[in-house]
Order: C-alpha cells, then sequence, then structure tokens
C-alpha cells in the first residue's frame, strides 16, 4: 500500500456510502503509508479532557512543543493515523509534538474540533510549555489556523501544510488540478461540499473565519511556514492564504512542491520527496521551539 | 488489506527473489492487519544492548511482565510489525510487554537471535522484575521455547503460538494443510527449508534442540499454553510439542482453533476469532503474573 493507492481506495469509497463504522477502518489505514521514524515514544494522554498522544523524539527538551492537528476531512483521520509521519517531523526538529485526537464529524460539528485543539493548546501552556508551534494537513491545516486565530497568547509559529482554508470553493486549482489530484478529483470527485455540510451543519455558514479562515483578519498570526503542491486542488488554499497573510503584514512563506499529492509527507520513510519537505518544516521550526 | 492479502503478498514475494530492504519494507507493511488497541504507552528501550520496545497498558503493574518474541522465519518482523497484536494481549492481560527486537538472518545466524532473547530476559530480572512470562509467534514461538530451555530460573509461564519447533520438518500437517495454509503453502509453496539454511549456516544442524526445540528435553519447562490452527501447516509443531511436552510432566495446555491462518491473532481488533485466541491467552497468563 502506498499513498496513492490509499488515496484511490479512499475516492472510490466516497462514493459507496459505507457505513460509517467500515469507513472509519478504511481510513485508519492512511498510516500504513508512513514507514517508523524510531527512536520515538508514543504516550496517550488527557489533554485538559481531550485524548491526544505524545510522540518523544529520544533526547527532546522538556519545553517546545510542536501541536500537530491530522487531517482527514473533519470526519476520518487519528492520532494513530498521522502518528508516524508527524513523528518524523517532531525527531526531525528535535522537539516533542503532541498529537490532538479532536472531535470528529457527523457525531460532531464545529466547533467542537475547533474547541479541542484550543483546548489541547491551553493545557500545553498550563504544563509550563512556553514554546508552542502548531501544525496540522488538510482540515488540521484550517484547524492550525482558526487555532491559532482563536488563542491568546499566540503560537511561536504556525506550519499549515496542503491546508484547506476556504469551504467556499473559490479556489481555481479546485477544477484546473482535478486530473493530478488522486484523492479529491479524478475520474470521480469527492465530493468536498458534503464535508462542509457535516462540519458547519444544516444552518452553519461556511463563510464564518472559524470555518473558512482565508475570510479572517490574518494581521495577527505568528510567522507561517505554508506547505503545499501544485498539483492538488487545494493549492489555491494555500496561495491565497499565503498572498493574504503576507498583505497583512505575516512574516508567511510558501513552499510549493511540483507534483505531489495531498499531504505527501504520508509517505515519510518511504519516500526522499516527503522527508525533504519534512525536513524544511523541521528546520524552518526548530530556531521558533529551542 | 487484510491479513489473508498480506499473506499471498509474502507468498509470492518469497518466489520473487526480492532484494532484502525490499523485502524487508513488504514485510514491514504485516502489521497494518492489526487495528490499533488504544490506551498502551509504547517506549523504545535498549534491553541490556538489545533493541526493545515497552508496550504498557495504562494502569499496567511494574512488576509481572510478557517479553514477547515477534515472529518472521527468523528473517522478517520486527518489534514495530508485531507492536499492535502484542499490546491487545497485555492490554487484555493487564501487564507490560517487552518486544525484543532480536537480531535477523541473513545478517546474524544463530545463536544471535536466541542470545538476544536470553539478554533481554536477564535484562528484565536485573530490572527487578521477579515475574516473567515469554510468548511468540512462529519462528518467535521458537525463540519462546529455546530462550526457555536456556535461562535460569524460568520464566513463569510460556505461550508459544503458532510455533515452529522442528527444523526438520516431521510434521504430518505440512502437507496435509498446504491448501489451507496461505502463507507458507498455496499452489507455490514456500520454501521454509530455505529459512532453516539461513537461519543454522551451511555447517549448523536443524537437529540441534536449541534450533529445533522439539528434540529437546522438555521437562523443565514451566507450564505452557499452546495455540495453533487446525488449517496451519505448522499444526503439528505444535501438537507435537505439546504430546511430548505432556508426556515429560510438564502442564501444558493446547488450544487449536479452526480454520484459522499463521498467527492469526495478527488481526487482532478486526477479527473476532483473533481476539478471542488472545483473549484465552490473557485470561490463563495473568495469573502467573500479577
Amino acid at each position: 500500500m502506498n499513498i496513492i493507492e490509499h488515496y484511490r481506495r479512499s475516492n472510490a469509497n466516497s462514493h459507496r456510502n459505507l457505513p460509517l463504522e467500515q469507513a472509519r477502518i478504511v481510513d485508519s489505514h492512511w498510516g500504513d503509508v508512513t514507514a517508523e521514524p524510531g527512536g520515538v515514544d508514543y504516550l496517550e494522554v488527557d489533554a485538559g479532557g481531550v485524548r491526544a498522544l505524545w510522540a518523544v523524539p529520544h533526547g527532546a527538551p522538556d519545553d517546545g512543543v510542536l501541536l500537530c492537528v491530522h487531517g482527514g476531512g473533519f470526519i476520518g483521520g487519528s492520532m494513530y493515523t498521522h502518528r508516524k509521519m508527524f513523528a518524523h517531523l517532531a525527531k526531525r526538529a528535535g522537539v516533542r509534538a503532541l498529537i490532538v485526537d479532536y472531535r470528529l464529524t457527523p457525531e460532531f460539528r464545529h466547533p467542537a474540533a475547533l474547541e479541542d485543539c484550543v483546548t489541547a493548546y491551553e493545557w500545553l501552556r498550563a504544563q509550563g510549555v512556553t514554546r508552542i508551534a502548531i501544525t496540522g494537513d488538510s482540515a488540521g491545516g484550517l484547524l492550525t489556523l482558526t487555532t491559532t486565530l482563536r488563542v491568546d497568547p499566540k503560537p511561536v509559529a504556525i506550519m499549515p501544510f496542503s491546508a484547506w482554508t476556504d469551504m467556499e470553493f473559490r479556489g481555481e486549482s479546485l477544477k484546473a488540478n482535478v486530473s493530478t489530484d488522486v484523492l479529491f478529483g479524478g475520474d470521480r470527485p469527492m465530493n468536498l461540499r458534503a464535508l462542509v455540510g457535516m462540519y458547519v451543519g444544516p444552518d452553519g455558514d461556511p463563510a464564518d473565519p472559524e470555518a473558512s479562515p482565508i475570510n479572517a483578519d490574518l494581521s495577527g498570526l505568528p510567522p507561517a511556514y505554508i506547505t503545499v503542491s501544485d498539483a492538488e486542488m487545494l493549492l489555491d488554499d494555500s496561495v491565497r492564504l499565503h498572498e493574504k497573510a503576507v498583505s497583512q503584514g505575516v512574516d508567511a512563506t510558501l513552499d510549493v512542491v511540483p507534483g505531489q499529492q495531498h499531504t505527501f509527507q504520508m509517505a515519510a520513510g518511504h519516500d526522499e520527496v516527503a522527508d525533504d519537505s519534512l525536513a524544511r518544516m523541521a528546520a524552518w521550526v526548530r530556531p521558533f521551539l529551542v
């Protein structure tokens, strides 16, 4: 199983109306595409009422923590699917990671996931952690932004990657990259609007800046390292985020990787492009944390 | 990916003469068939010079440890492939597990693997652990027996499952179950003799009781719970072990599960038969440990 195979299967399953429990089992195999980083301990904790997983690279200091928010369209993914990928990142950065297992749709809708991320962030601060960077992929990239916008004090840095930032779907790349995006596009694109409906609910507003952070005032954001591939349907969600952030005075860097799939970093340990991307993120964030 | 799919692929790959590195990547996906048990912490340790992984179910006491030896024909498997399966067992038993990452063939031959298991056992005792049970599947079942025969004092109990006990291949089931055993049998059975050659080396003796524990004096074994399926080619490796152990005065129990694959317990968390088997093992061993 590699990332392309997994995404083809996920795309196909999105059209099959599987019972939630079965869909979650398929989804639980996302992390099978990631190699074990090794030299990392994993400890489950209750982070102020939110389930979370510590990934502790051997020798990492106590202060300076990466708060990690997994993707999965708000309906899937977990601290287990993304354990190895975030551990690769944490190991390269030489810091601990706390992977948040926030509440998912359809059982829980917005702002449950956001609240869980905020709770985990505040729990970290209550533990005496003074330097926190937030990172997340896809829906976790969205939560990275909305969590950062809500908390005070802010994290020292953020790294959204393959981030979803616009629940109103205004990016050109959503159409332009249909043929290259295996997970969301292909012959039969995934129904992303259904995910929005589940997230904000029937009476919710996708334009709400806490649902679509591209609509938010970004001027308070800390330094941001934004990674995406030019083959992704969500490319413009990152490009527009970067443009707006820079225009509002944020110290934001955009790293566009050619020809890769959504959250291609999940192939860490098996794929040099994934490893190199995580290495750049780690090198960028480390000075903020240690 | 389920266990049948993984075994079909492993069988096919065994005929393809893959470079070792590639074969090990395929093999590293063995654990993808196991669900996450949850509520278990994992810590990598140096166990007296041998790499090992603690699986610590929340609330487990310090004393009373399952020493776990993974299978993989002495050439594959790792503390990572078997992490979740042994963690399911440990969680059900309510005790800690130490999963040994012993040295593999072809880089290291007998007695390297055995010595690593003995070292890990002695390291556990040096840590003050007084009650140790040893368990392992397949090649790890063989090492469970040979480690137990070598150490003094003995473990308080052992649980070999789907164990390989005879490197001279005298079991009738090796032929009788070719059609039902997906991993070793099928249309094109795996070359098990090649594994023996790699393990004992060109001048080694498969009849050596430390290579074929069925040839050993078993009278000193502690209570043993032996699990196997009647559809396995290695069925008789367990049946004959049980017969000889009982005839030599060992308190040995044989649990034959109908119609399952080799080390079917790897499907834990997804398959009731696997879960039930681990539950019986856990219920049997717990009184020895806590």
